[in-house]
């Protein structure tokens, strides 16, 4: 089963990173496996530890895409890391091994702290449909034209009917991502 | 806003009744809208309360759908009727005023207590996945064949690539429903 979550780190220079990715937890263990090059496998590699953000701002992982970083961030309790200041929850996990792969290691970790901030307020149709289209713009190039067109059609009815603020900042980014890309079709580059 | 969330309430006779809804907060208030008739509706008018359940098990959406209704329950703190004890959180809520209408009248409540139970744990793309096609099983009859195809098609990536063992439950409870739906459409009934 994999949970969709905001990863922050810190580099060996002090330099934080917030990264969306998906996880897979096995009893204790959770394995965070980032593709190569990744600054949060860089990240987790020196300083040997990681925050994994439950989030249901969308923005934020819509943000990390279209360049839009600066979000507010907490210090970790147990571990020299940032967390997201507006997380609902968070866990610190510290590196446990590494299974190495050329294209996506497998960051095996294990929780040290566990901090509940505020209640999920139940599933939002239009925050999972800013994350398929995440998904969609990062790999808009590896994609058939009609496929794009109708996904888009298809997840913006729930943008419709079910968007907040949040999430309607968040289909915009990502929707200007997809409009250029449009425009360098047509324009043949 | 809207949040897909699990109603609890009870009835005069004592009978509890579990159903998801989409709620829409606006500043402090909460409305609830069922659609007539509706035994939620009933029971919010006659006990003037109600628990909005914020529950990440997507059987408990899919049950309500495919009569799987036996769900832990306990009661809540502050009003009369029950929660769901595996909820992440729950709000429970006071009836305020009713804003009538004919197919859909608007509950508008109150919050009188909140708790978290559970921290939520990241977004997962078949979760949503299930919802979705708890929406498209309840409409059916009003779609085109080829529509409900196509969507379930779509869903089942999701399914295939992030679900857990409950999200795979919930996903066939929901596809009994459409196999038999096929089978009478075949059949000509």
């Amino acid at each position: 089963m994999i949970h969709e979550v905001i990863i922050t780190t810190r580099s060996s220079d002090g330099d934080n990173q917030i990264a969306p990715m998906g996880i897979v937890w096995h009893d204790q263990e959770v394995t965070i496996a980032p593709f190569h090059p990744s600054r949060t496998m860089t990240n987790i590699l020196s300083g040997e530890c990681a925050v994994i953000n439950y989030c249901d701002d969308v923005r934020i992982f819509a943000g990390c895409l279209t360049e839009h970083y600066d979000w507010p961030l907490t210090e970790a309790e147990q571990i020299s890391a940032p967390r997201l200041s507006d997380a609902l929850a968070h866990t610190e996990v510290q590196l446990q091994r590494v299974e190495d792969d050329p294209i996506r290691p497998r960051l095996i970790c294990l929780p040290v702290h566990e901090a509940c901030h505020r209640p999920f307020q139940g599933f939002n149709r239009a925050q999972t449909a800013v994350l398929e289209l995440a998904i969609l713009v990062s790999r808009l190039d590896r994609l058939p034209k009609e496929k794009i067109e109708h996904e888009i059609a298809y997840l913006a009815i729930a943008i419709e009917k079910t968007a907040g603020e949040r999430e309607r900042q968040a289909w915009e980014w990502l929707m200007e991502r997809v409009i250029r890309y449009r425009q360098q079709i047509q324009e043949g580059v």
